[in-house]
């Protein structure tokens, strides 16, 4: 037997983790009741009380996406193992997908439908925009798409997609929507079915207030039909829907082992949205905002994303010329515990964004935050 | 805007989890420092604290797989998203991959390779044996593989795979050596530099004691080399090395949030293994092992596997004649909160599959389930 070496047996101090509030575009603060959650003591993956427990969660997340979909889990991964399966399952080699990319995530859907033989269109707009149904029906009569992807919530830029009239559209040309809701899940208006989504994915670190860990995935009646009658299977083992299905639903075969305290995590969350109800919850995140919006304007600050399709959950402020975006986030963070995000690919120096989600949207971040930028600026 | 319906919107009641004891193919108990790790409170995952901790767990990890891989990380899913991601990063479609059946994970295997292009050999051996190398030696001469796949620790049946003298037979046909160890991982003997092994994978719920939800991986040169002159992407997003390799190394390029909590989780089990000390942790889960596998003889039961290669981690014990295996092992759980777990394929209804992994490795724990199994077999 060869000899153990000590090369990487490194010394480590206790866990102590700084107190951040956490006010960019996620992770959020988890609740404390979450947290607390999380340790309670395990059982297995296929004990009775466990499978209860899945259930409970499948029914809560139907709650706060509005879908009766069968199909509606946690994907043992983060948010973005949820998007590719959304996208590994509705997209066959060689189908036309039309994406709308106003942003990072529009982007990357981009890339990942990609991988999975897709023949992409992508409809740009600015950052910072939505896409208009004329755009669509435009490239949708150019393209005939199998799959229409759009952003709900873009979480690099704090746009909202509106829906009204996309599913005639999608009906019109039988055609696939597939929607990002990772910001607007639990905080934002989202109807899945009203609005006929067929698939739609999120991340619980948002404004569900769980920590990241987990990738609630919905699939409706089309996208289960299409991948019925796939020739071949989805090229993605771990994301394959009819396995995963099949764990979650009521055969219980064995797929993988789910993640058993972030599901604790996660039903503690879901149970705080079902207590406060969701238009509850939407209206005080927008209430939040609006005050931190205000407050902006107060300190001679100004939000990028025009006013009605702004995110109640995600802000994008302007940096002003001459400020240093980055200077400004380290110092907030180094001596006032407080996390905010710069901007990525466009916007990249000239926004901080800012996260109210769950747990964190409340008035007193908006108080402290509006303070403790107005005192660095002025420095 | 349409109404909100409350059709989803259960009552649930505080979580509360019976105290079972997981003495079954895992998970095991997460030790109580994990357990407590867990709930710490969040910091952002580009925070400077979070990245000091995701260089600890790779260190950590780098020690309880004795190599010095750069790409040793915890791939955010379960061990079953590690193992996808060692399979999509080996293999390039048209590649011929030759894999150990001799068990479920070996079958699974072939189903991933398949997924990813691989032409796939399989080298079948009765569940509960493991595979010589004159075996693998002639197979190798037939296929001309690319890629070996073998499972050093077999979760469906108890069999260890020797890995002496492969890495030289991988020499000789420039293959890349690919390692089941989600079993073995912190509680067998396992050498993956000494070994020459190029690719490993692991579950964090089995012999390190943490709760499932992140999968330990690790990537040697040659695997990197190959990624690297690869003509097409991994088609795989979220799996993909070349990009989760950049948020893990020193760029820390923005991919997805990695699970704070459950990192948290992990470097806490982690540091119980550098503490313990890997000889003296698998000396521990030896002598477990063999003061159960004693005790069984004590009341007349039988271990399925040889005992020159039965893991310590997991052993199969046969279900004499006559016996229905899953009313044991309900009433175990019923009456004692006790896991164990029945047999997969062929050893269904065949042995029972019990775990002395990790935290749960201890002498109280035999000394209960023999005195319980004793006593359910009398009735």
């Amino acid at each position: 037997m060869p000899h153990v070496k000590d090369t990487h047996r490194i010394e480590t101090r206790d866990l102590d983790m700084p107190p951040r509030l956490l006010l960019g575009p996620g992770p959020s603060n988890a609740h404390p009741r979450v947290l607390r959650a999380l340790s309670n003591r395990q059982v297995g993956h296929l004990d009775p009380r466990f499978i209860e427990l899945m259930n409970e969660v499948q029914s809560l997340l139907r709650y706060a996406w509005q879908t009766d979909n069968p199909v509606t889990i946690p994907v043992s991964g983060t948010g973005s193992a949820a998007m590719e399966a959304a996208v590994a399952n509705c997209v066959e080699p060689g189908d036309s997908m039309l994406i709308g990319v106003n942003g990072y995530f529009g982007e990357r859907m981009v890339d990942m439908a990609g991988r999975y033989g897709a023949v992409v269109t992508r409809m740009e707009t600015p950052w910072g925009t939505s896409v208009d149904l004329d755009t669509i029906r435009r490239h949708m009569e150019a393209c005939r798409p199998r799959v229409l992807g759009l952003v709900h919530a873009e979480t690099s830029t704090g746009a909202r997609q509106p829906l009204e009239g996309v599913r005639a559209l999608c009906d019109e040309f039988d055609c696939l929507l597939l929607l990002d809701t990772v910001t607007s899940l639990g905080g934002v208006e989202l109807f899945i079915d009203d609005w006929g989504v067929d698939a739609a994915y999120s991340g619980t670190q948002k404004c569900l207030s769980c920590p990241p860990g987990l990738g609630p995935l919905t699939l409706g009646p089309r996208v289960l039909e299409r991948l019925e009658k796939r020739s071949k299977p989805v090229p993605n083992w771990y994301l394959d829907m009819s396995l995963v299905g099949k764990y979650w639903g009521s055969s219980r075969t064995y797929h993988h082992t789910a993640p058993i305290n972030m599901n604790y995590g996660l039903r503690e969350a879901l149970r705080l949205v079902a207590e406060e109800g969701l238009e509850e919850r939407w209206k005080r995140h927008r209430n939040t905002a609006e005050r931190f919006w205000a407050g902006l304007a107060d300190i001679g600050l100004s939000c990028h994303v025009r006013q009605d399709i702004r995110l109640s959950s995600l802000t994008t402020v302007r940096v002003p010329d001459g400020v240093d975006s980055g200077a400004v986030a380290r110092t907030l963070l180094n001596e006032y515990n407080i996390e905010i995000a710069g901007g990525l690919g466009q916007l990249a120096g000239k926004v901080w964004r800012v996260g109210l989600m769950g747990f964190n949207s409340r008035a007193e971040n908006v108080t402290l935050l509006l303070a403790a930028m107005e005192d660095v600026l002025k420095r």
